[in-house]
């Protein structure tokens, strides 16, 4: 059973229904001090504007989603994502974010090396590590599940995301993200969680519908799955991490057509019964 | 490049095209000496129908998909299903296939524990082993992509089918079937090829592709996708393994659409070129 206080909000969850300041409010009414806030929402409302709106409403902004995307084998785009890369940074200090979540990339389509894809990924975090440090915001690594390695992230598991700190050796300022949508099935996840410690930064969940329809759009609410949250919850805690927990939920054909109230009245509750 | 010779071809990639005569005919007619049988095929043919056929036609048997789903809490049903197995294996033995593809099954949705699940898999592999012994036909360990593993499998790397081929002791009856599929988003795939060494005994491919829009029926034709599969294969061959490759391609919305020899023609010739 997961303490309400600990409850962050992911704009994600409520995609479809809310700007940034109808999602402000929303939280607002159904007591939610905490979100993780959602870029392309964030720069459509203004990020000044959103920071004086969550400071101004007493929003606490647990993170923000996302910067990446740093696997092309052109190095103009390399260059142009890296960039975008310490614009995100930039962002998410001024939101007050502690950190920015990193999507690595997936594969190019002529080049098929999901290896050299890896590399590039970890090259250009590397180069971006010195302007999270100045800018005082944590990168996390958040392994992706292996269905969307192709397109949307490498960095499958959190095994990778553990060998990639080492080898950063940037503990003050690169940490690991766990979602649990994306890592339950790992038969190595509580030694890996282990392992990281100190490096989890940020905890995310949904659930696993056992008759999932899509390989990113059709998460489940907390509880309406198979994955043991409680346990991995657990397992965070028991590597030292007590920082908020943040509801993630891509639902098309679910959350997103319902009222966002509703929907935040149910994670609510599901926070309670399911975390 | 592929040997053609190696070359065998899974019926599922013509499952909707042909039942078991009519998949006989193909391969006659394109000159493919290899087929891994699908037992829902070959039981609604009869298998010593289909046993007798594939003799007369000269076709050998590489393969027999699949036994398995040993995860069941229930006790009546994982005494059904060991049951099952031991009847797929009776069946391989008399097709002449060298070895049963081994598919563990999902997690229960009212237990959510993926560890118990994968706990009562490999209790229910030991089980049946001496069976396969006493019969002849070896048990393939088939990791499956971590995106089924809440329905279809709790096998979900490489590694965890080597930790089972470690706890179970029966190298001579036990191997690992390698499906580029399942695994080419693994980090450790080459060091776990590596490792698996003899007990890989049989290898499949087919590609991933970018835009693939359903979790189980949507693969694609090698050389369509972003699989570096030579580089699986020669993981493979350096282990040990020069046995045959099949090909085996779930596809709803293109592949099984086809006419079975344009199908065909299409595999001899990507076999060559994107193997």
């Amino acid at each position: 059973m997961a303490d309400l206080s600990r409850l962050s909000m992911n704009h994600v969850t409520l995609l479809e229904q809310c700007s940034m300041p109808q999602f402000v409010d929303v939280l607002a009414r159904n007591d939610v001090r905490l979100a993780s806030l959602w870029r392309d929402k964030a720069r459509e409302h203004g990020v000044e504007k959103t920071a004086a709106l969550v400071r101004e409403r007493g929003i606490g902004v647990s993170g923000y989603c996302w910067g990446g995307l740093l696997t092309s084998p052109d190095a103009g785009e390399a260059r142009q994502r890296r960039d975008d890369m310490r614009r995100a940074l930039d962002e998410a200090a001024l939101l007050g974010a502690p950190s920015l979540i990193f999507v690595a990339g997936g594969v190019d389509e002529v080049e098929k090396s999901v290896g050299e894809a890896r590399k590039r990924a970890l090259e250009g975090v590397a180069d971006v590590v010195q302007h999270a440090r100045d800018v005082g915001v944590r990168i996390a690594l958040e392994p992706l599940h292996p269905m969307i390695c192709a397109t949307r992230s490498v960095l499958s598991t959190t095994k990778l995301a553990n060998d990639w700190c080492d080898a950063l050796a940037a503990e003050d300022i690169v940490g690991i993200a766990v979602d649990v949508y994306a890592v339950w099935w790992d038969p190595d996840i509580e030694q890996e969680i282990a392992r990281a410690g100190k490096r989890v930064c940020a905890f995310h969940v949904s659930d696993w519908l056992a008759d999932t329809k899509d390989l990113r759009l059709d998460r489940g609410m907390m509880g309406d799955g198979v994955i043991d949250i409680p346990r991995l919850r657990r397992a965070v805690e028991h590597a030292g991490y007590d920082g908020p927990i943040e509801v993630e939920i891509f639902s098309q054909r679910n959350w997103w057509r319902r009222d966002a109230d509703e929907v935040t009245r149910v994670v609510r509750e599901r926070f309670v019964s399911a975390v």
